[in-house]
């Protein structure tokens, strides 16, 4: 019997992919379909691409149109995730997509978003150590941000290996459906086509503190973290550009060595042929992480680069993994691995 | 038991949609992929986002390679498709890509094409009256070209229920996926972005007979095409601006009435709630056509607008779409109709 | 002595396109820069590109900071040009980038505006026949809209010397800057990158009447248009497809000859040599129009093309042309002719 | 008098720019303009954005035709400008584009390049520290790479002040034509239009060892340089993300002052005002570098960013900004700083 399911914030970028992810899963039955101001609205208006769902309409977000479902999607503006999920029981499973439940420590959550800490979720992230056993069963998803999956998977390995040096530097570049439907001027397509433009410059981007946690989590000892994420002219995807000080004794194949292990297993991380570098083009609309690496002896450095389609991986898609773990389903059901290239 | 498929010309962009599709098909086993200077290469090197074929090898394309399946599809340059046929055997089904069987006429394939003319097969475009029909069953497929694909589809029902005057009037923005992959210099990424160019401008483009073609059997008399193609700084998608003289009676209500009629009960073609219109980004990955319709009363035309992705409904998926029919398997099935969108 | 301008709606993007050229006359001295809502801000903040401004204060539109000025440019929303007109004097030369005195009848303004017509200026193209004449000396320039340049520069020479068949289609794509920088969704960089789609279909697009208004006096005779403007994944830049029936006994010889003298002495339109078609990019940034045409012999119908930059002589550049000739000084002086490509 | 310039390698992207500047160039006349394979094409077919050149015709790249001009830019592959320089005579001002005499040190050329250094030139950076001063009255002229100019306007100021630490990391996204011309699969638009992708990763690219020498000889002390350059969906700009350890007792007042102090005089760099980061498309087409710097106290390091246009300031806007050093000339002559957006 299907699992039933319903999106709150359905008229949003994150909200659409959840749908177009469920459209395709085998075990999902969607139910309601939430939004704030575009209640009402037909969801072909929103989202004219979800041709199966155009006739359905946005109903407002509310206890009473979300209760009843098995699972429910939150894609909603962060600090909003905590009162939902207090009506909705203890019972269903909330897979949240924003930022609320993603961070352990009070204090860098008081630090980055000014306001009370609502508390820690299983982190939605099945690749860190012991995440995909903490997911099975849960009721509760910390879907993670974009940019902290895009980084902590590049990087992961060679934490845990113990081949980095504490001080992380992570340049990523997103597409704007990263940003949100916002209208915002500098989101205008006339603003991003032929641009690119940094943000949230000098470590004050609120994915730092999560991607120093993770990737503290992995290598044992605190880690911390340099980020600059910067707007590039597409509409999907992160390529995150990632490195480290490699630690005495390091090198080139022991770095191979060291991801290739890691990732062996792992359904949606790749780690490609050497001398292959990731694009982001490969994994639009899919839920993979291509991931490369190399040793810089001059510098010192270990570089490694990852690919993933924010929308998917970095939202919808790991959402998706994630409750498939929770539920106890194939963690892979339902997930794409094929990119819509060129 | 799975059908067992070979695609010829697999590094091409039209070859590698057609595995993007067949990957994703619940009723195909995928068999050789082969290539011409590619040959020898992993399938990973031409296509990284084809993840589950990465480490396939892509074969010469020999009669050799392509013996042994139940279907075998061509996405070779033009004029190479005969010889291969030939080789196959009848009881194997062809699904051609290229153009060498798409026109019944061989006067104007010679004056488009400069070369004798190979034939004709049901023609792979369900939509138009009759075909359906014709390609149940067949052991032989004319995959349409992506514009006449989008053309036809803008224009079917306005000729079909006679509202519309002999001399259409075709205005289509292509993404340079329909270019192919061939190396000149006007496809380079400096050169598109930020551009938009016609081509093949005064009637010159091969899709043109292909457009009358289909009108003509659609409207019953000969219908003329003043056709001009432009390349837009996208990957993907065709958006077809099309016009006719409104015949006389001719009323918004009348237009309404016959697109509403014409698509009723087609799976893939979408007439929008009137006020809404096609975007490429809708059907992107996806196998649907939206079509809209306008009546200028003013100018005295009908004026219908359809969006496809050239590489699905354009090519691959109307390819598989054929074979679905050919093969006697349910039309739609293992064929997107929600785009990856944004 | 430098004439002094002042620029009204200069945060917009044809008030700072005007700004960028006027930063390149040697004859003008930039004057007041007056906004709306943006008031107070600096000029840096809306147009970081115009660095040599980038400190000067945006003041409020009034008849205050505006008077004192030889030249004043209006880069306004429709409707609120007379108003302020009025308040200049009528010797102060106000150059109209809106809509309000474009069009010579009053029917036409109401039904396609909707309000009281304000009047009609001299008509800010001076290659349509007799407007160079009138701009010289005026102290009112209505500047034209960026299609309806774009189509009249495609289609003049052919209804100039009775080629051409009295209705005219237009299909045209405009980059994203042709919409403004109001915060519009289908406007946001993630909805237009990779997409495609029309708008105003039909002949419901305010721009239709100036077109026919245009070609019909080249025709001497009365033309209609059919138009469709469509919405492409570029900044800058329009493409306009233009096609009439050719008349009896009209060769492509003909039509070629007739596009040779129209443009042979006009400083901003180039007819390309036979064979090459223009590109948007080409034009970027340029006060150039390229032109080319083509005789289809099959269809019947005279095809022309043209790619200008929407913001230049789409918009800011046509007005600065035409500021010369009001002025008395050389038509070209500050203009550029050289596109910024790739 | 005008000076007489040649350009060889007109063809190519950084030819055309160079063309583009000395149109615009009060001081200069065009002489011969030279290819490879396109000699004896008109200009116009290589660059139709060059309308005042459109009919130029390119002749072959020989020291006859580059004879009794008073500049020559070399605008051709590494490895050819020693031989056309020997044949040009020491008077005879040469502007070489390539990287050939870039480096100082001949074992970092032989490692990065493979091949005999060639020597070492005047480094057309007038902003690096006594550069500016070896450039007036040189006859040669070695202008940087486009990540190196990059780059090092981002890093000097913080290196020279003594406030950053010895290993240096730079993250730099640059649009297409930064690679050039060549037809390589990777640089076609379907592949590059929505994806990010590196490339060089690990220290490989070629101008590694040039940020390194102009950081060293900034900081008076050796560099080192991490330096992933990352493939943009856009034909023009880089983006450098930039950063290093602070040294102890920096703070973000001394910073500041550092980058204010350094900057404050010269024409093309300009440091932002706080809070507002650099965008490529602001210096679309334009000699200007933007400029903003961070203080990461959490993650101790100086984070700064630049954007250039790579064809201006990253190539054809530095050779012209040091031609004008060389001949005396003034230093901004014929340069523009403000940027074509959106």
């Amino acid at each position: 019997m299907a699992v039933h399911a319903a999106v709150a914030g359905a008229s949003g970028y994150a909200g659409g992919e959840i749908l177009r992810l469920l459209l395709a899963h085998p075990g999902i039955r969607i139910g309601a379909l939430t939004a704030h101001s575009s209640a009402g609205q037909r969801l072909g208006a929103a989202h004219p691409h979800l041709l199966p769902l155009a006739d359905r309409e946005l109903e407002p977000t509310t206890a009473r149109t979300l209760a009843g479902h098995d699972v429910v999607f939150l894609a909603l503006p962060h600090g909003q995730s905590a009162a939902v999920a207090a009506e909705l029981g203890e019972d269903v499973l909330i897979v949240d997509c924003g930022a609320d439940f993603r961070l352990a420590d009070a204090g860098e959550w008081e630090h980055y978003y000014g306001s009370p800490h609502a508390g820690t979720w299983p982190y939605g992230l099945p690749e860190l150590p012991g995440a995909r056993e903490a997911l099975r069963g849960s009721r509760r998803i910390a879907v993670p941000g974009c940019y902290p999956t895009a980084a902590t998977l590049a990087l992961l390995p060679a934490y845990a290996a113990g081949l980095a040096g504490p001080e992380a530097v992570v340049v990523a570049a997103s597409g704007t459906s990263g940003a949100g439907r916002a209208l915002k001027p500098h989101l205008l397509g006339s603003e991003v086509m032929g641009s690119m433009s940094p943000y949230g410059v000098g470590g004050t981007h609120r994915h730092t503190p999560e991607m120093a946690q993770n990737l503290t989590a992995a290598a044992g000892e605190p880690v911390t973290v340099s980020f600059t994420p910067t707007l590039a002219p597409m509409p999907r995807g992160i390529l995150a550009t990632c490195s480290a000080k490699a630690r005495p004794g390091v090198t080139a194949q022991s770095v191979r060595a060291a991801y290739e292990k890691a990732y062996a297993d792992e359904p949606f991380v790749h780690l490609l042929p050497e001398g292959q570098w990731p694009a982001t083009a490969s994994v639009h609309g899919s839920n993979a992480a291509l991931v490369q690496v190399a040793h810089d002896t001059r510098a010192g450095r270990i570089v490694a680069v990852s690919a993933i389609d924010n929308l998917v991986k970095g939202t919808a898609g790991g959402a998706v993994q994630s409750m498939n773990l929770a539920l106890g389903l194939p963690e892979t059901l339902g997930l794409p691995t094929t990119g819509v290239a060129p």
